[in-house]
C-alpha cells in the first residue's frame, strides 16, 4: 500500500465501520459501501470517536485520510489498491459480492474477508481467481483489538497482507490450515463452554466467573499465551516437565469439564447474572470503560511481553 | 488481623514463599515452616525479589514485617492469628497437617489452604471443627495475581477471610459449591485443552495460538469477563439478544472443539512449539518479562474494569 492509495471497505457494520476508522487514522482513504441508506448517513458521525481512539494508542499518526461514502459496491472498488470485506455471514452473499468485485475492481488487488465463522473454501469456490482471496478476520473492535487472524493458499499474498496489518499497528498471526472460528474464537468458545457451564451447575456466579477470569487467568494471558504459561508454571523443567508429570491429571480436568446446553434456565440464569454484574450500568457505559481498559493495557505492554 | 498479629506459612515452596512475601511486603511478620532444609535457608534470599515486586503494585506499603523461619510446624503455628497452608497436593498429607494444626494453633484460628486441585470437603473430613478451615486458591505466583478464589461451609468465616485478603490488594471471589479446579483453573483447562487441540490438529503452531490468544481474548479477558464480553458482543440487546440469535451457532461451535490426548506426538510438538516461540531465551528470562507485564497491566488497569 502506497500513500495516497485508496481502501475499498464493503459492508459498514460495526466491524467494516472500525475497520474504516483505523484505515482513516492511519492516513488512508477510504471508499465505504454500505448498502443499508439509514445506515451509510450514520456512518460520518459514528466513525470520529473510533478513529479518536486509535489516535489515543498509536503516536506519530500522519492526517486522517478521507472518508467516501460510494453509491455503489463498483465505486467502492473502482481504483482501489485493497477490499476488506465486512458483510454479514452468509456464503451466497459473499460469493456474490466477490463477483461484483472481481468484475469491478483492479485486476490482481486482495479481497480480505473478515468473516468470523466461515472459512476460504466456502468462500472463494466461485471465483475467477481465487488465490485473491484471503480470510483476514479481526477482533472486535478492530481498531482497538490487534489481533488479525489470516488464511490464504498464497502465501507471498498473505505476507504481503500481514505486512499491510502491521503498517496499521496490528498483530497478524496465521493458520496452517483453515478452521470454523479460526483461533481465537475457538479458544474463546471452548473457554466459555465451562463458564456457561459452571452458572448451569451453580458452582458460581456469573459476576464472580467473570472476576475470577479478570483478575486471574484473563489478566495473565494478556501477557503470556496459554501454552507459554504452562512453560512457565512447570518449573526449571519447562513445559516438558509439566507434560510428563502433570499432562495425566490435566486429562483428568479435562473429563471433568462440563457440556452444558444453552436452554431456557441457563439462559435465564445467564441474563439474571449479567443483570447482576452490570448493576444497572447500561452497555454504552459499560463498553465506555472497556475501551479505555484496552487502551490502558495495551499502552502499558509495549515491549513488555515475552 | 490487627497489626501486630503473627501470620503461620505452612510449606515454603513456590505458593508459600510467594504468599509469604506478600503478608511481609503488608507489613505483617511470617512465621513460615518448610520441612526440607535446603530449601528452607534459600527463602530469606528467594523472598527479597518478590517483596520488591509487592512494593511496584502497591502505594503507602507500611514497614515489610520479619521472616521467623520455624523449625517446626508447632513452631510455626504457636500464637498464629492465620494459618495459609500451601504443602503438595496429597490428600493425607494435607489432613495430618490440618490435625497437628488443631493441637498446637489457637482455638478457633483459620485455616486457608491454598489446594488448586483438591476441595473442601476432602480436606475437612478428619478434623475435630471442620468449620476452621477454608480453601483460599490463589493464582500463582500469589504476590503478583490478585485472584483468590474462596470457599468454605461457614460463611462469616469466608467474608471474614475475605476482607484480610483485600485488605492486601487481593481480589477474593467466591464458589456457591466445591468444584475440582475451582473456577479459574476450570476455565483454564477448558482454553488449554482447545489450544493442544488446534495444534495436534495441525490448524495452527503453538506460538500463532499465543499470539492469538495475548493480542485478542486474552487481551480482551483482563479488562471484561467471558460473560461480560458476548453481552456487550451483542448489539444494544445484550447477552438476551445474543442467547436468542446465536446460542444455537454457539452450541454447534462447541461441537466442532477437539477432545485432544497428550499422546507423545502431541506432547513433541507442544514442546518443539515453545522452543520456537522462546527462541533461546530461557525460563527466567521469560518469567521476568511476564512479571513486568503483569505489574504493567495492573497498574493501567486501576479503577479502569467495568
Amino acid at each position: 500500500m502506497a500513500k495516497g492509495d485508496r481502501i475499498a471497505v464493503i459492508g459498514g457494520g460495526l466491524i467494516g465501520t472500525s475497520w474504516a476508522a483505523l484505515f482513516m487514522a492511519w492516513g488512508h482513504d477510504v471508499a465505504l459501501f454500505e448498502h443499508d441508506e439509514t445506515s451509510r448517513k450514520a456512518i460520518p458521525r459514528a466513525i470520529r470517536g473510533p478513529i479518536g481512539q486509535v489516535a489515543e494508542l498509536a503516536s506519530g499518526l500522519p492526517a486522517p485520510g478521507r472518508l467516501h461514502l460510494a453509491d455503489s459496491l463498483e465505486d467502492a472498488v473502482t481504483g482501489a489498491a485493497w477490499i476488506q470485506e465486512n458483510v454479514p455471514e452468509k456464503v451466497p452473499l459473499k460469493r456474490a459480492i466477490y463477483a461484483a468485485i472481481e468484475t469491478a475492481a483492479p485486476a490482481g488487488v486482495t479481497i480480505a474477508s473478515s468473516t468470523s465463522s466461515l472459512v476460504w473454501s466456502e468462500l472463494s469456490a466461485d471465483m475467477a481467481d481465487p488465490s485473491r482471496l484471503i480470510t483476514a478476520h479481526p477482533f472486535n473492535p478492530p481498531h482497538l483489538m490487534p489481533l488479525v487472524e489470516m488464511f490464504g493458499p498464497d502465501a507471498a499474498r498473505v505476507q504481503a497482507a500481514a505486512a499491510f496489518y502491521r503498517s496499521l499497528g496490528r498483530h497478524p498471526v496465521f493458520l496452517r490450515r483453515e478452521a470454523v472460528g479460526h483461533i481465537a474464537n475457538r479458544l474463546s468458545s471452548a473457554l466459555w463452554r465451562e463458564a456457561v457451564n459452571m452458572v448451569a451447575e451453580g458452582i458460581a456466579d456469573v459476576d464472580q466467573i467473570d472476576a475470577a477470569l479478570v483478575h486471574g487467568p484473563g489478566l495473565r494471558w494478556s501477557v503470556v499465551g496459554a501454552h507459554m504459561a504452562y512453560h512457565l508454571g512447570g518449573g526449571a523443567g519447562g513445559i516438558g516437565h509439566y507434560l510428563s508429570h502433570l499432562g495425566p491429571s490435566q486429562e483428568r480436568r479435562w473429563q471433568d469439564l462440563g457440556q452444558p446446553r444453552l436452554d431456557a434456565a441457563t439462559c435465564a440464569r445467564l441474563v439474571d447474572g449479567i443483570a447482576a454484574e452490570a448493576g444497572g450500568r447500561d452497555i454504552a457505559t459499560l463498553e465506555a470503560l472497556r475501551d479505555a481498559g484496552l487502551i490502558a493495557v495495551q499502552r502499558a505492554l509495549r515491549e513488555k511481553r515475552p
